[in-house]
Parts: structure tokens; C-alpha cells; sequence
């Protein structure tokens, strides 16, 4: 017997010792991004489960059938969901599929898709950004109108989609009855309406409804449903809520290189999110996170939040140079760095004691920083 | 403290019960593909052992610079590697790094970006595949002549880059001899060279070479370095061996849409590979089957292998029905329908026992096609 | 009164010196291409004609509108006609309009898609191209099937559309009957037809029948409609025969950079070539040109023709080191180096003399030649 | 003889009938766009005087090695010049040039490029535009950097260009120092500078010097010079002012489907603006009829011109209603229809006495409005 076969028999010995080639500190927590956490130890367990045997590449597996069947749960019958590796790849995949190559896409100036995935919708998907300004990065049937005219002027990129965040970039939540106006509107004007998901179960968690209530029901037409920000490894998933608004994902999904060959290692980490309610758990806790973060800078003279907190992300305005000397202990990002504008994260493992430092050194260098002014 | 809390702070349970969501009857296996197959333990421990607390994302992590450190062991310094999520991602992304906007790539007609990444060089790439028929998959200097020429002119694709498959999709495996002809062949006409090492390993567990003995050191510019088919959940990575030929993959990975968040889970595996010789030792195993199966119906009368058995892989052609038959009981895939010439694949976990099973039926099988054919 | 004006409104002067700024010696004329020759008289009357005052840019003037009245002249009511700048944009847009973007092409491999037009479909389209070596550049029901297959396999490009070129690039001719059968295979299996007509009204010189014959009324679903090589100064026709076949011409022109803005003067070339028989004449003249030089060289000793001559080109294999001398004094290319063939047009220009020129110089050069093997 | 052997010997027939083909009404002028008006008498001599006999085709003609050294005459030894189609095709090539495939372009929100092109930089370039609003349409060193921001980042779209218009969509001109003073912050900043010169003789005719002291000698990198606009038939040249810093143009030219077989009519109409006058003349002259204009309306009380007229073009606001009713004798766009500004434009074969009548015109509607604004 081979030597390989003794290693693939026995599998006990990498849980007896998991941490065998841990080269990182995995107390170091802070509040850069959802995306700096690790993976929910039920969906670890998942993937343990999923392993072993053979099971047919590229979708044909039993996992993926489940996930089908798990998403029409959740969304209702005669949907169809597509994995994919991430996000920019979800958004680009279901952009496409809406719209001819002649299509144009109307989106919120933050939206990702216009500013963190490196031109991918315009490059690889053919597409043009119609961009609004707005103050909290969601869109509304009024600012949509800025950008969505002139149809049939062929020197104009035809205006035939809408693409929304749920939850915004600025952490901001559409309500159900917003979502419906927009894609109402979009309709009536024969565009289609994506949602980049990619903190949708945050949104959730925000406006303690079923995830239909505010997708399918309110009339989104395709969806980008986020995983790896809420736990996973990695992986999205592209929810055709409306089928016949899309077209060739299948085809897409390969072209754009995000077919992946085992597939069933994507689809059974969406079944621990979504089989019970690890989803929802793991989003509302980020969110609890972030509220209690929120509540405790309101209190702190000197820190000026800029956005409602209606997620799992904090926005806010320090006094000049406490960003920097706060970062000496907690990694986070600049939002608007003229501004001097922070975002503060919290994630499926942030604790109430990393949100309890956390203030305690805002605290401190708004003690040190007004200390300073004051005797200026 | 809330109830999300509690499931992250424990991660006994899921340890203890890792079949919880086992969906598929893992005693199953056939000879599809070797990506058929799942994770092997020692790559799952990995990640587990890569999991929890935060890392930053998108490769600023602890495993991704470890990863670039045992890339520079195996194939000298100076390299650079990006992890990717999967091998046409790998390709494009190499092909694009090599190439200016008007550049041509000469590949063997059976060359995986042409047949099967439904035209993703061309559409998402931008690149003109200039592809030569050939008899075992193997370009040598001779058939990349037929399709390069025609620099400075204009209204060719201009041919800037060759890229071969190590092993080639239909099993073979070139020497490093063979590979440097090509590489010098290709440099001295102002191309660049790229390698597809979907099964990378396999060649050096063929060749019994070290890995950069057939690539760097052979002459090849850029690598697209497999390691799903060789036992990872996911992942491959993009291995600029000459950094001065490739061109932007930072950004290009970006807008590839192929930069996972969470990197530090696809560097994780890789190292779980390259560490140690699981990368080496799963290859021989899966070599080791494919010539323990190739032997066996080597004294099959009326199965006809068509390639040199130099991998994971035995191409043979079949008579008439016998390969239906044969898939009631095991999966594999026709290679040439026409010609009834079939693929059977091994992986890190066939077994022997797996081979005796299937020689045992394909031995049955053709008996009965005889005892048929005598009848006639 | 500005200086400005006393130009445009006296247009008497330069009719009287038109030479005045000519820089070439307008004697020379070879066989290199049916471009190498300039425009027609009446083609250059009208755009004189069509000139002064003001019309609508970008196709809303009287001339393309009259140009659509004489495109259903000839190829019937309820087609659709687009003119565009040449013949690579013609091609792009023809198929980009019959395809979805996962879709694919099958063309011959001598196709000008395929060889001469720098990537362009597959870079610019976004498409697959699946060619088929052929013996003279037509494709037929079999060869098509070799590249036509694999419909619903997300693995490849969909072979949605069939491309053939007439008359082809090696100067065949399909029959109408050769069409349809072409047309009716693919239709059958879901594919669309693009005709590829740079030198269409050639074959309709040849065929003896009207254009419809062997486009529409044969099954051609969209149709490049060449007019630069047939005496005009620039300008091709994209014409939707079955506009529900194409969709999106408006926009994919103006996208694909193939609007122009003046566009009265693209519709007033082709109405000087379609409203009478310029078309026609034109074609049927090169045709003649070209027959009488095959005619002349097939009773050559030495000139070997390699296709038929059914259009304005004639294709030989000429004995080591003669095209060499030969070009000395007349202009051509060669058409497959390596196998010593070359290739030879005619254009609307060229005149029997220089026909018999031409014949007496290949004549002595072969004379030369011969003597010099016999001598050896 | 064969009968086109007639047509083509004699060429006297269509001088004495050049209205032959009329199909329009050549006293009907407007203000709608440059592009409505036809092609300049010199012009039009000029493509007669380039025509007959053979021309090497795609640009290795007499008329492109002449109008190289044009070119040069104008902007200096070592440029380079590429004749191409129409004005998006000269920007899309120019662009994609300068950048890398992950190169973005900074320009103002309404440039020609991000308003009018239907999304082909985007979609056929492969280039994100990150754009500005202005009040002119006027870049300047501080609105670039609104935009000009995050190199390093892959998440975002490389800022490598900066692409302004002269004279701009909006009449306005850049002075000399203006350019300067945006191609040294562009250079300091490692992004390159391409001019969108649709008008580039405007420019020229309202400064009141050489061309190249606001292009080369400002420091622009490329140049897209436009004729269509200022009396050509069609035709702009991609002029690469810094050859260092554009590569593959010859190549794109061709991929991007704006290379011209027949190329000597392209640059004949270049020599015929560029050997003498011609290109200032109808310049000037044009640029006097927007001004004469101007003169006019701003002493019509109720017209509120938006711009300075700077070239060939005004915008002005008008009453509700009048616009409309203008145009029911003299054609004419909305600029803003919800602002009621319009544009008129004034090309080289505008008179002075269409200037007055359509001042008459205005002043009569506008005495109209007022009359009916008193009667209320």
C-alpha cells in the first residue's frame, strides 16, 4: 500500500492538532473589516462534513442541490442560484446577465461596483456606470432619474439596470417599501433591478424581516448574496430571483472565471449559513456589535458620526491626528481621509469586550487630543 | 452576553461531529476527474489551523507571505506569486501579464484555454489563441512555427507568447529537455513562455525532477502552479518565475475578478502542500494508480490505450458500447466520442483497490464484447 | 464678407484643376488587391452631388434613407441596413448582433475573421471563433460539424452562428444551393448565418443570379455588404436579412466605433453602386479580368492555379525565385509563402492591357526559368 | 472592349453632372451641429486629385508619407500620425495607448468620451473613466485630483491619464498655460495627457497661435485631431505627439476596426486642410459666425447665454417655449432640456446671413414670449 494511502485513510490526526502551522496571532482582533475575520467554526465543520468520496465537478453535486433547494426556501419557488468565488464576480455575473451589450448600469458613486473592483464591471463585463452622488449611498426613484434617460440615443449607453447595495457601502439599510419604489420605478422605465448583497444578512438582521421581504418581494430582480463577510471561507452566491430577467448565467459563470470545479465546498458552507440560522445569528451579533459601538461614541465629545448605524459598520469624524494614534493599537481604514472620516467594522466574532477597549481608547485619545486643545 | 457569542467561542463541537451535514455517500469514486475528488485531511487541518482571529485581507497576511517564501524554495528567488481561485483565472491572468493588447497566444489545439474555458482568454483576456493541431498534446519548436509568424504585421494577431500544458491534457509529460527547446525557440523569436500546471506535481513526480527543474530552470516565464486537482478545496496560483516578463498581476487579479478577501485560507492550503511533500506525494499516488490501471489493461485485449501513460491519467479506446456499460457502475467521461476513445483520471485518494475494482470491470465488460463479437 | 465664404461658395475651381495636389503617378497598377485601386467616377459624382447644404447627422438624411429603399429593392422588404466604416466593423457587428456573449462562430480557417483582422472578433466581439480547415475556403453541412457541437456544455463557447465569407477568400463561389444547405443545417441546430460579403457582388457576376438569390432568399440571417473593394472610397452595409435574427445594430454601431456622423456621403456611394447596375458592372468587369488571366496562364507552362477562378482573383504556385522577379515590375502578394502560391486580383480598374502585360511578363519569366532548368 | 472599360476610362461625365444623385434640399442650413454640414469644395478636389490608379492600401501610400511630414510641419519632427475613421475611434485608440489594461482616465463629466461614445472606452477600450463635474468643461490641476487618487490600490481603476477636450463640449478653450499647467501636474503625478481635438482649428483660430504651443509644447502626449468637424468628409489622425509614451497604435488601429484600406483618401483629405490655410480659414470663419451670433443675442433680452463663446458654438438658456417654436424653422439641440439651454453651432459654411436670419428669428419669438409674459 502506498505511502499517500496511510495519510488519506486517517484523518483524525488534524483535528487532534489544528494548529500544527498556525503562523498568525489569532488574538489580534480590530475593526478594519468584516473580511478580516475567519471562518464561523459551523461552517468549518461543513466543510469536514462535505469532504471525502468523490461528488461530480462544477455544480452537479448534492450540496449544490440542497443550496437550490435552501435558497427557494428562503426566496421562494422557481429561483435559480448560481456560487461563485466572490463578490466582484457575483456582481459582474448578474450585471451581465441582465443586460445587452449595450446596457448601462445606474449605481450610487460609492457603490463597490464603481469603486473597489478596479473597472471589472466596465472591463470585463462591457459595462457602463451611470454614477449618482448621494449623502448615504442609497439610491431613490429621484436620483435614479440623474442617470436614467436617453433611451433609444444610440451615443448614449442605455440606462437598463439599477444596481443597489443592501446593506450600503455606508452601512445604511433600504426598508423594504424603499427597495419596492425603486424597483417599481426601475420597471416602469424597463430597467431591471441587481442587488449587490453583499452584507445582506445584515440588512436582515437590521429590519427583522424574512431576506424575501426586501429582495424578491419588493421586486429585485437578481441578487448578489454575500457569504464571506458573514463568516465564510469564501464564496457568493447569484440569486436569479426573477429568472426571465436573466439570461446565460451558466455560460457566464464559466467565462468569467468563476466556476468552481468542487463546487459542492461552496455550496455546503451556504448551507451552514442558511440551513438554521447561522445567517441570521452571525449577522445580528455584527450588528449588535456595531449598536453598541455606536451608542458608546455618541457619548464621546469630539467623535462625529456621519451615518445612521444601520448595520454592522460605525462611520465617523475624528479631531485631526487621533485616527493615527488609535490605529497604533486597532487596525481600521480611513473613509474619506480630507475628511478625516473612519469605518469601524464589527464581525461575526467581534466580542463585547474587543467594542469595550475599543471605546476605551477612543476615550482616551479624545481625552488626550481635547487635553491638548484646551491648552492650546 | 449574546447567543452568537457563545458559538464562537466554542469550536469543540463541530470537531466532534463532522458529519452533521453530510449530504453524499463518500464511499463512492470513479475515475471523472481528479477534481472529483475532495480535500485531503492534512489541507483541511490547514485551514482550521489558519482560522480565527483576524487577518488583513486580500494577501497582507501571515500565510501569503510564507507562501511567497516556500515559492522562492522551489523555484528560487526573485519569483513572485498570486494566489488565485481557479485555473482559467490562473491562465488568463498569466497570458494578460505577458501580453501587450494586441497580442496572440500559440497553444496545442487541446490546450484547456482553448477548449475548455469557453473562450475566457478571448473575451476576458483579450486574447487571440493560435492553436495547433498535435498528435499527444506536446507543442515542440516545429508546430509552434506554424502559427508564428507574421510580426509587424498589422492585421495579425500578433504572436507574443507560447503556452504549453505540463502534464498536457492528454496525459503526456515533457522533458525538461523538451520544454527548453521550446522556451529558447520561443525567447529567441521574442516570445514569452507559459506553462498551465493544472497538474504541475504530476510531471515532477513523473520526471522525478524538482519542480523548477521543468520550469524556471527550463525557461518558462510564467506559471499557472494547479493545486486543486492535486487535493485543495480550492486555489491555484499564478507564479511569475521571470517577474520582468509578467506585467501588472496585482491589479490584473483585481479586475480579473480572481482576489479572494480572505487569502490567508487559499495561501494556507498551498503551504499544507508545498511545506512539506504532500504536493509530491499525492501526485506519485495518483501517477502511481493511473500506472497500476494502464498496466493492467495493457493485457486487456480489445482496450487500446491512445497516449503514453505519464500521469495521472489513461486514455485508451474502447469498443462499441463497452464504455456505456462500464459507467453504470463507474463515472468517467468520453474524450472522443467519435472515436469511442475514453478518459479514466486518478486522484489523491484512489486506491488500489479502487484500480482492481475497475480493471475487474472493464475486464468483464469485454469479455462479454467478445463473447459477443465470437457469437456474431 | 469673411474669406471663408468666397471658398465654399464657389465650388467651380477645383473641378477645373482637380489634379493640383495629386502626389502619385496614377499609371501604376498591379494585382495586389482589389484596394489598391481608388474610386469609381460615378461613385465620386455622388458624393459631389450629395454635398453643400445641410443633412442630419448619424443617418437621419435623405441618402441612407433612400439607400434602404434600394437595399429592399434588391434584397426585399423588411430588411434593415446599417451602413458602417469598412469591413472588420461590418463583421464585428454583424455577429455581435446575432449572439449572445457566450456565443461562438464556426468559420473557415482561411476566413478574414479568423486571419486578418488582428483579433478583432474576438477581442472587440467578445467572440469564440471555431474554424475548420477547409481545401478552398468553403465551408459545407460536415465540415461545419466538426466544430459544431457541445450546446448546454458551460466548458465551451456555444457555437451559435455560422460565418461564411462569398466569394471566399481563396475566390470560390458558394452555388445558392450551396448556401441554403449551409443555412438550413444551421438553423437546424439553433445557429444563425453570417454571410461575410467584402466581394459579394463579385459572386453575383459570377453566379448569374441577383443578390437575394444566394443571401436572403438562401437563409442568410446578416450580411456584410462590401463596397470598398467594388470602387468606393471606404464603406461596407451591415444588412439584417432577418432583422429578429440581430439585435442591438443601432447601438453596437455607434459602440463599436462605426458611426459616422456624415453619413449621407457612406449612403450616397452606395446608391451610386446599387441604383443602377455600377454594382454589377463593376463586378462582372474585375471577374472578366480575372478570367482572362487564368485563361491566359492555365496554357503556361510552369503556373500551377491552386483554386477555381469564380471571382476577381486567381490563385497559382509559381517555381522557385519567379514571384520574385515578377513583382520587380508588378505588385502582388504571396499567398502561401512556404508552398510558393501567390495571389492575383483585379479590380474595376484593371484593363485588358494590363492583363496582357501583366501575362507576357509571367511568360518570359517563366521562359527565363525554364531555360535556366533546362541549362542545369 | 467590355462595357465597364467605358466607365472607367472616362471621367468627364460626372463633372458635368455632379447633381445628378441630389437627393436633398442644399439650401437648408441649421445650427444643430458642425456635422450636418457637408465637406469643403478643396476637400472634395482634393479626394478627386488622390484618386485613379494604385495605391499601396492601409497607409503605405503617397498621400500618408505626406501627410506625415504635414503633421510634422506642424507639430514638430518625431511624431507620429494615424489616420483612423471618426472621433471616438481616435480617442479609444488613443487611450488605450497610453495605458495599461488597468489604466483608468481622468476627464470632466462631460466630456465627449464619458457622454457620447455609448460606453465604447469602456466597453471596447477597457478603460474606467473617473470623471468631474465642471462649470466649463474645463479640467484643471485641482479638479484632477478629485479623481487623480489611490495608485497602488488594486481595488481601484490606476488613475494613468488625463484626456481633456479642446475646444470643449461646452464652446470653452483651454489658453496654452491652462494645458501646461494640467500636463505638468499629470507628468508629476505619472499619468499621461490626451486631447480630444474634435475642434482642435477652433482652438487654434480663438488663440490665435500655432497648434502645437497648446498641444505638443503644453506638453499633450496624444492628440486626436479632428477634420469631420471642420469640413472633411470623415476623418480624424491619432497623433502621438510623445511617441514614448503611445505604444501599438498600428496595431490597435487595425484591432480597434479603424484601419482604412484605401488610406490615401483619408490623409488626401488631411493634406488639403493642413498644406495651406484651409484648416484656419474654415476655422476662423466658423468661430466668427458663433461670435456674430453672440453679439447678437446678448443684446436679446431674455436669451441668457451660459458660456463664453469661445469657438464655434453657443448655449444659451431660453424662455419656456421658445425653443420649440425656433425650431420649427431652423434646426437646433437641447443642451439641458430641464435647464431650457441649448446649443447652436456654426461650421464652415455658415453665413453671415444665416447668422442674421436666425437672429431675426430669436428676437421675433422672444418679442412673442415677452409680449406674452406682459399680457399675463
Amino acid at each position: 500500500m502506498s505511502k499517500a494511502m496511510t495519510t488519506t485513510a486517517d484523518t483524525a490526526t488534524w483535528r487532534e492538532n489544528p494548529a500544527a502551522s498556525r503562523l498568525h496571532d489569532a488574538a489580534v482582533r480590530g475593526f478594519a473589516s468584516d473580511n478580516y475575520s475567519g471562518v464561523h467554526p459551523e461552517v468549518l465543520a461543513a466543510l469536514a462534513a462535505a469532504n471525502e468520496g468523490h461528488q461530480v465537478s462544477y455544480g452537479e453535486d448534492d450540496y449544490t442541490a440542497r443550496l437550490q433547494e435552501l435558497m427557494a426556501d428562503h426566496f421562494g419557488s422557481g429561483i435559480e442560484c448560481f456560487p461563485v468565488f466572490n463578490g466582484t464576480g457575483a456582481n459582474v455575473l448578474s450585471l451581465q446577465s441582465l443586460l445587452p451589450r449595450w446596457g448601462a448600469v445606474v449605481c450610487a458613486s460609492t457603490a463597490h461596483i464603481n469603486m473597489d473592483e478596479n473597472g471589472a464591471p466596465e472591463r470585463i463585463g462591457g459595462i457602463k456606470l451611470l454614477h449618482v452622488p448621494t449623502s448615504d449611498g442609497k439610491l431613490t426613484p429621484e436620483l435614479i432619474d440623474r442617470e436614467a434617460w436617453g433611451w433609444g440615443d444610440e451615443h448614449r449607453a442605455q440606462p437598463l439596470a439599477v444596481s443597489i447595495t443592501q446593506t450600503t457601502e455606508l452601512g445604511t439599510c433600504y426598508t423594504p417599501q424603499e427597495v419596492r419604489a425603486i424597483a417599481e420605478h426601475a420597471h416602469a422605465k424597463g430597467m431591471k433591478l441587481h442587488m449587490d448583497g453583499a452584507r445582506l444578512a445584515n440588512a436582515a438582521a437590521h429590519l427583522e424581516v424574512p431576506l424575501r421581504a426586501f429582495t424578491r418581494d419588493a421586486g429585485v430582480d437578481i441578487l448578489s448574496f454575500g457569504g464571506t463577510k458573514n463568516g465564510l471561507l469564501f464564496g457568493e452566491v447569484v440569486v436569479a430571483l426573477n429568472p426571465e430577467a436573466a439570461h446565460g448565467l451558466v455560460y457566464l459563470r464559466k467565462m468569467n472565471m468563476q466556476l468552481a470545479s468542487k463546487m459542492r465546498f461552496l455550496s455546503a458552507q451556504f448551507i451552514a449559513l442558511l440551513e438554521g440560522d447561522l445567517w441570521l445569528r452571525s449577522a445580528s451579533h455584527a450588528n449588535a456589535m456595531a449598536a453598541r459601538l455606536r451608542a458608546a461614541v455618541d457619548t464621546i465629545d469630539g467623535v462625529e458620526p456621519t451615518q445612521k448605524t444601520e448595520s454592522n459598520g460605525v462611520f465617523a469624524v475624528l479631531p485631526e491626528g487621533v485616527a493615527g494614534r488609535l490605529r497604533e493599537s486597532f487596525r481600521f481604514y480611513d473613509w474619506n481621509e480630507m475628511a478625516r472620516e473612519v469605518r469601524w467594522m464589527c464581525s461575526f466574532d467581534t466580542s463585547e469586550d474587543d467594542i469595550d477597549a475599543f471605546v476605551a481608547a477612543i476615550r482616551q485619545e479624545l481625552a488626550v487630543y481635547n487635553a491638548g486643545k484646551a491648552g492650546t
